[in-house]
């Protein structure tokens, strides 16, 4: 659990935080993740700025946002709503408003979410201006006519769009990489558990004593910020040339269930390691969803033309979890076991892909296990049990398998497989390949 | 339900007509169908005829059958059946007879469906000269003993078989082929509605404004008849060349399922078409019946090396309801809706088939659809479902799926795929290309 | 019942053999297998030997084994066990003792099967240098403290490994292999049941009137056997090129199930002859085993490199029935109609290879099989029903499917199939080829 208390610790540090798309909420994020990884002697994030205004694909980087203050306040002055006591209560991006109307026309620039009437619902407006207040439906129900006084003091103007990225390189130039995204307000589970794992991983493949792969961790707002990551400096044909497999860290701090989102066909090495991974660490019990459930940045890395090889990874997904983009999203949903459950999980895939390759037998027929002491030196029922699986690893080891298809196939764990990969390589029995062979 | 009443009007028109493999039922179906297409200034059916004689691959086309009268009548003049009655009371192409016998005699000329007391059965016997009489098996259990004059005053001739065809050109030469016979005498479902929705689809397409694709309609004798057609004058190595796909009707007319019968290998654009079709019309319910459950006309489409992607279409399935191929396949078991679901299904695939082709994204990563009004200008929880097959559809416009192939990944029907695919392309989102591209 | 019969007669014979990996039990069963041989008039088997001390791939024949006498008797000079009262009573390939020891000190040699405390456990020490002593675990714990006298008579020295090989030469090269195994002592299923059916198959095959390909028959030790006998000069490649499917016939001789054991890929000629003969022969009711549940001599057949055809066959498959590998295995679980089961599905899969074509149609469309007295000559509804069967074939007789493949495709039994294809054939409407067609 070590690892759980630790990103739960940071994650509530970086919860109040006001972030948005842009903005210094982004940059003091960054700013405590790296505070953590210099603490931890890990490499630190490097910030990136991508000036609004700068064409990525088919958008447009957006101005930058400041808000000062945002309220409403009655005709004896009371608060109805304040953004100090919940960064929510602003339809983000809002443009500037100060002005007294009736509650009629207060009510127009309310959201609330009408299914789940006591939260305050998560909006934004980037692409449109608008000015809004969100509440919960409740509250606005028992408002009384009147006159309010709506004020934000905000601004919008031509800055940038922060972002971070961390490297640690490996012997080869291949790369696993992960996504997770630093562009929401204070909502725990979507998206604080995302970061707060993502640098636990920076910490984690750091101290790795050997590292074959080169590992990538983004930091970005959502949906824009992955097509600006993509698009800017034509970084996308890098990234195809180079990347192993990806996963999309997002609501990875309940401890309710574990998800996967396909990639597109479902047939990357990404969906496989992701896969045969949960298989394992949930006895089957997670959920697979196909890329038609997507809804976090897998939508962009997946994309037809992009075709990266990045799954989503999730413990309860969004969309299929209640407190999803509402304030009800809040500490208590995330615990450091739900945190720990996905480290987890991802440190089981970071460790199979270091460790995996196609082996091929060097012997025909079965080797003699027996004069190398890894067979019972006699015969009886049940006696070969325990090497049922080293068997299984050999019968397997024809040169067109990996190690999550060996897996697949013969229901032994890859960790379990990596250890007797080394020692029947060791013996001489087996030889490994970086590719398929025949 | 306008094309069902219709359909109904023009079936009740056929059905007294004492059709068989040749002759003048055949002709005089046909003519009352042109009637009917002369009245909705669709194209008529062309009229041909392929001498007996002619030798069509395995077979040879049989002599022309006339028949005048055919009874039985008792000592006392009593007619026990008449074909003027029912004209299943004849086996078909029966040579003459006119002859007094004793009952045990006149019963090995007596054909009767043990399982199915009540019924006439329909017997034929085009390929070995005999004669005989149908009637019910309590009918033929109720015969006195005594003497009884069978009569039946038939012809076998040099003539020709007569078929139909119709052609509704289109933009290109490739063809959209329906196929139906009209060798039946008076039965509904089998065989009266197949030539009524033929007639009525060749209305249809004929009226579309825009035609992409050429339509053939053949109105033909079951077996001897589509052998003939694709034997006659190397007539299959035509067909081959140009046909997209096909559609062979039969058992139409009843309203208790749906049903496919599918090509050899289930594996051609027809029942990529046709099995999308039904799933969304009938949600999921129709009965999709492999090859070894053939019985009509795609036993010849679909022959080894015949080899065209024709699938066979049905309400119930011949077989598989109760009254096929009996006198109780009348009037009472087709009706205008049963007709209309048939019309529907077959419009729907013509929609799709006309609308189809394969999409391409010009644009990396999801393109903004709300600065083109196409995305909610604020996103909430929620607020983006009514773009859920808008998305998918670009999710899976990469080149390598047509409309039938996104509509079964994503769930949504081809006839909202190709309003979205209008827009897109309108939009210069996406590209279509009439073929696979990667 | 006639081939049961007699295969449980020489199955009875064989059963009281003291037979081990090497020596005169091996040599002593081949003659009786011969014996019935020249008896039955069918060819003889070879008997091959190998020294002791060659190298066979990644093993060393052993030295070969001679046993005189085994017995623990007490102070009061009572035999508590001795090999002649049942010769699993010792570990194979002990060493020689005589000596008189503590109970406890002998107890480190004594092996039970303790979830099976009744029964005298089969246990072998091929490859490490022990002695001990094999009794039931009742019997063990009501061993009396005091002195008892451990005598093994025994010897290791340079002789040779003993095999024997049968080939009933046909009209080809290519050959049907099987292999099952002599070297176990007094057990009836596993394993006298498998030289008793090889022996039967033996004279099967030599009796057909008319051979298409040879049949290759080994009667070998288990593991080390097989090993060595695919190593010996090279013989491995001969039968790679040769080998046109082969079956390891183990635990034939019960009566309660069927089963088989995939090839690694489950994707050979043998996994579809024998999947297909069992699915008719037990309606669908048999055990199909992954290569995951192997443990006989497919484990060789089938390692990556050698990758022979060869399918496992048995009725309860080794490791499933609970008599397995002890004294219990005796002839009261095996019986005519166990091996009479066995019989009939090799010999329906020997038939089947025979016939096995590909098989192409001559005709386009379908041919008219009333001409040739092969279809009813009136067409009535259930009329068509007997030549279900042949319409199938000859649906599918496109070149692209053998027997099987159209016994798998159209549910007829392939003994079916073949004596449709030769009517066929004779009348002209299809053609056979070796190999598959387009």
């Amino acid at each position: 659990m070590e690892e759980g208390r630790r990103m739960y610790g940071l994650l509530k540090k970086i919860f109040p935080i006001y972030r948005h798309l842009t903005g210094n909420g982004v940059r003091q994020t960054l700013f405590i993740l790296n505070a953590f990884l210099k603490k931890e002697c890990a490499p630190l994030i490097s910030i990136k700025e991508i000036p609004s205004g700068e064409s990525v694909f088919d958008w447009t980087v957006p101005k930058e946002w400041r808000i000062e203050e945002g309220y409403i306040e009655d005709e004896k002055g009371n608060r109805i709503v304040d953004m100090r006591d919940n960064n929510l209560h602003i339809v983000a991006y809002s443009v500037p408003v100060d002005e007294w109307m009736e509650l009629s026309s207060l009510k127009e620039h309310i959201y609330t979410q009408k299914d789940q009437p006591h939260v305050i619902p998560y909006v934004t407006s980037y692409y449109s201006e608008r000015w809004g207040f969100c509440m919960s439906d409740e509250k606005k129900d028992a408002l009384l006519e009147g006159r309010y006084h709506a004020v934000i003091k905000s601004e919008l103007f031509d800055g940038c769009m922060t972002y971070g990225e961390a490297v640690v390189p490996g012997e080869c130039e291949e790369e696993v990489f992960f996504s997770t995204y630093i562009c929401h307000p204070s909502m725990a589970n979507n998206e604080c558990s995302g970061p707060a794992l993502a640098a636990e991983l920076v910490r984690f493949v750091s101290r790795l004593a050997k590292r074959r792969y080169t590992y990538r961790f983004v930091f970005i707002p959502e949906t824009i910020g992955s097509i600006a990551y993509l698009a800017h400096k034509g970084w996308l044909s890098h990234l195809k040339g180079k990347m192993k497999c990806g996963f999309n860290l997002t609501c990875v701090g309940d401890d309710r269930s574990y998800s996967m989102v396909e990639t597109r066909y479902a047939d990357t090495f990404a969906d496989k390691v992701l896969s045969n991974v949960l298989k394992y660490q949930t006895k089957g019990c997670y959920n697979r969803y196909s890329f038609l459930e997507r809804g976090s940045d897998e939508r962009q890395y997946c994309a037809p033309g992009v075709d990266l090889p990045v799954v989503g990874f999730s413990r309860s997904l969004f969309h299929k979890y209640p407190e999803y983009h509402t304030s009800a999203d809040n500490l208590d949903i995330v615990c450091p076991s739900g945190l720990q459950g996905a480290f987890d999980a991802i440190k089981e895939a970071i460790c199979g892909i270091e460790h995996n390759y196609y082996y091929k037998t060097k012997i025909l027929c079965e080797p003699q296990l027996g004069k190398r002491g890894l067979y019972p030196t006699f015969s009886q029922k049940h006696s070969s049990d325990a090497v049922f699986d080293m068997s299984n690893f050999i019968a397997y080891s024809d040169g067109k398998n990996d190690l999550f298809d060996i897996s697949n196939i013969t229901g032994a764990p890859v960790s379990v497989l990596y250890g007797i990969a080394e020692i029947l390589e060791k013996e001489g029995i087996v030889e490994k390949h970086a590719s398929r062979c025949e």
